[in-house]
């Protein structure tokens, strides 16, 4: 493990290297897990050369420095012949504002440069280590989905065949939490079902749903599931901390052309997906997207009804809305190791949501699935 | 209730009155849900006097003005007549510093005002509308928490109770996402037994446990449940978005004479908060309790024992984890319809956690349980 973390240390310092910045502070738990491997509530001190510093102000264990507040850094650094840094990156987006000032004051003639980009964009390649903990997300996913059949029974709303999902995903060992960037807030997934399936919310999620309160709305509403109804599973898998994003369709009898129609054409982005190996740019992938979807007509209902979403997958890993954006404005060219959910759906009136999500990883001649889990809708009775 | 969110606009409207501050500008999820009542991601103008406008990026409705970027935030109020203000209120703590400096530039001229700790001040005394959605959720978590020795099988192990416990939570309405100010992360809440009770977490909740992940370090880590051990059931109701904390111990067969005698402080210590009513310090309750608690010779197994949690007590709402805290230097004096779950726990070696926890709406001459529930240890068999 030892020789992973310096791995990562190294992409980060290649980073600070390339931007001229002495030395990167991290203090955020996504961060913080990406570069250190555990949660700490503290501080990590990473310079361009020499050891790292660890400072910690809950210690769980006897890991490094305790310290009671950031105050008391710079003396520490001192102490250790750790000359004070000219310029220092520092978690501007996900740090709040009093805490970054208050950090500042440490180090008054630091300039501190915002980092939560430059950190995004470094954990968006994965090493073959963190491939190997999100496949192992995706393999407790697997068997879960496979048992949606048996989870189902008719007469069900959309909560009560949720809360079995879950507690099957909890039952295989997922880690509960799910982690986010900026303003997301989800539960273990989400369920959708007829016409809650085309409702907005406000979250940045591809689909929304109403959920089932206004404190978090997102997701199942309590919507009973009828027959020609669509049931859209899209929970993610997560036995590591490194999360696998899938999301599968169901039908409750049998559904009007028009939804297998669009299915098909989601499935056939997905697998146009796997010749997109790295090289590639994703805005160039989601406008050709767009032209496939529009040629077949389904322009208005694809990624949802009421308000689209812009995008046609995103990075996962440690959070659930990663890099790169498969969207308009994103010249990310992919690189291999990337790991990407793409996930286009479709709203169907009076149906509900079809479509199929994988999450790929990149590769030098073509991208290939987490699972192998068969993609069509699966009739539930 | 409009006229509730008038009542919560006018508590902030007082604040910024006091403060000498023209407006304040809401953003972060939680205040925007104490203000406006929805989750909108956008800008939420509150104007000393006159109409608060509401500025939406992602309108799930048609509610308020739809903007792309803050940037168009400044001209949008001109347009309506509203001048700039002098002094505005934004929420410095929670919200990312990159965001604080873009919607600084949006008002060059405007000085902000950290707000989210005056926010927090606001949010801990309750309008009886949210002292009734807490209510709500107390009452989800009585009827989970009595089928609990029916959820209980002997052979089980700390991970598979608490799956039991989570799919009974989420059957009976428990929205699942549960809000936290701050590093804290926790999945729907914790279940500790035997020796993992006294194991440190690095998040700042009473008791830790180390998780069944490095990545989410906190409440089960797979202990089998031993004949002699204590399960102390840490969950949080969640009918509403409102919480309500509460903690019970269950014993596996028969205890040490230490275990009831700690949880019998523990009842009692309840019992002298339910005296302690609107007028009283934070602080001096949390020092009585730490008095009585080294008269009974329990002071190094109280909150902890590796690392003790320095409260004993803290607000409950859209929060876990609100105003006030019963803890050293809190000067805060306690106000009818605050809201503050109580928790005084104790590490009994080779046990468990002992302990009991009740969330306790603040009256004029005393304080009153949102539960009315046997605080005892109960026996499973």
């Amino acid at each position: 493990m030892k020789e992973e973390f310096s791995k990562r240390i190294n992409k980060i310092r290649k980073h600070m290297s390339d931007n001229n910045v002495d030395a990167c502070m991290i203090s955020t738990t996504v961060n913080m897990l990406y570069a250190y491997g555990h949660v700490v509530i503290g501080y990590y001190y990473i310079p361009l050369e020499g050891e790292t510093v660890l400072f910690t102000k809950k210690a769980a264990t006897k890991e490094g420095i305790s310290i009671r507040k950031p105050e008391q850094i710079p003396d520490l650094l001192l102490d250790m012949n750790i000359a004070m840094p000219n310029t220092m990156y520092v978690e501007g987006d996900v740090m709040g504002h009093s805490y970054w000032l208050r950090l500042q004051k440490c180090f008054p003639d630091t300039k501190f440069i915002e980092a939560s980009l430059a950190l995004r964009t470094i954990r968006s390649v994965k090493t073959d280590y963190e491939v190997s903990l999100i496949k192992q997300s995706a393999r407790l996913q697997v068997e879960v989905y496979q048992s949606i059949p048996d989870l189902f029974k008719p007469g069900m709303n959309d909560d009560e065949l949720a809360h079995e999902i879950e507690y099957a995903l909890r039952k295989h060992g997922h880690l509960g939490v799910h982690r986010t960037f900026g303003q997301l807030e989800i539960f273990m997934g989400s369920l959708l079902v007829g016409k809650n399936a085309g409702l907005a919310s406000p979250y940045d999620f591809a689909l929304g749903g109403a959920g089932d309160s206004d404190t978090i709305p997102i997701g199942a509403n309590g919507t009973k599931i009828e027959k020609g109804n669509t049931i859209m599973v899209d929970y993610n898998g997560n036995a590591t901390g490194y999360m696998n994003d899938c999301t599968r369709t169901f039908s409750y009898g049998i559904l009007p052309q028009k939804a297998y129609d669009a299915h098909k054409l989601s499935i056939e982005i997905l697998q146009l997906f796997e010749s997109y190996p790295a090289g590639n740019v994703c805005e160039d992938f989601y406008l050709k997207t767009l032209q496939i979807v529009e040629k077949a007509g389904l322009s208005d209902c694809f990624m949802g009804s009421v308000r689209q979403a812009p995008f046609v997958g995103h990075g996962v890993g440690l959070e659930v809305n990663e890099f790169p954006v498969l969207a308009k404005r994103f010249k990310t060219i992919l690189e291999p190791n990337m790991v990407v959910a793409v996930e286009p759906k479709f709203i169907i009136e009076g149906v509900g949501a079809v479509g199929a999500e994988d999450t790929f990883i990149i590769g030098e001649t073509n991208n290939v699935a987490t699972v192998d889990l068969n993609r069509q809708i699966i009739k539930l009775d």
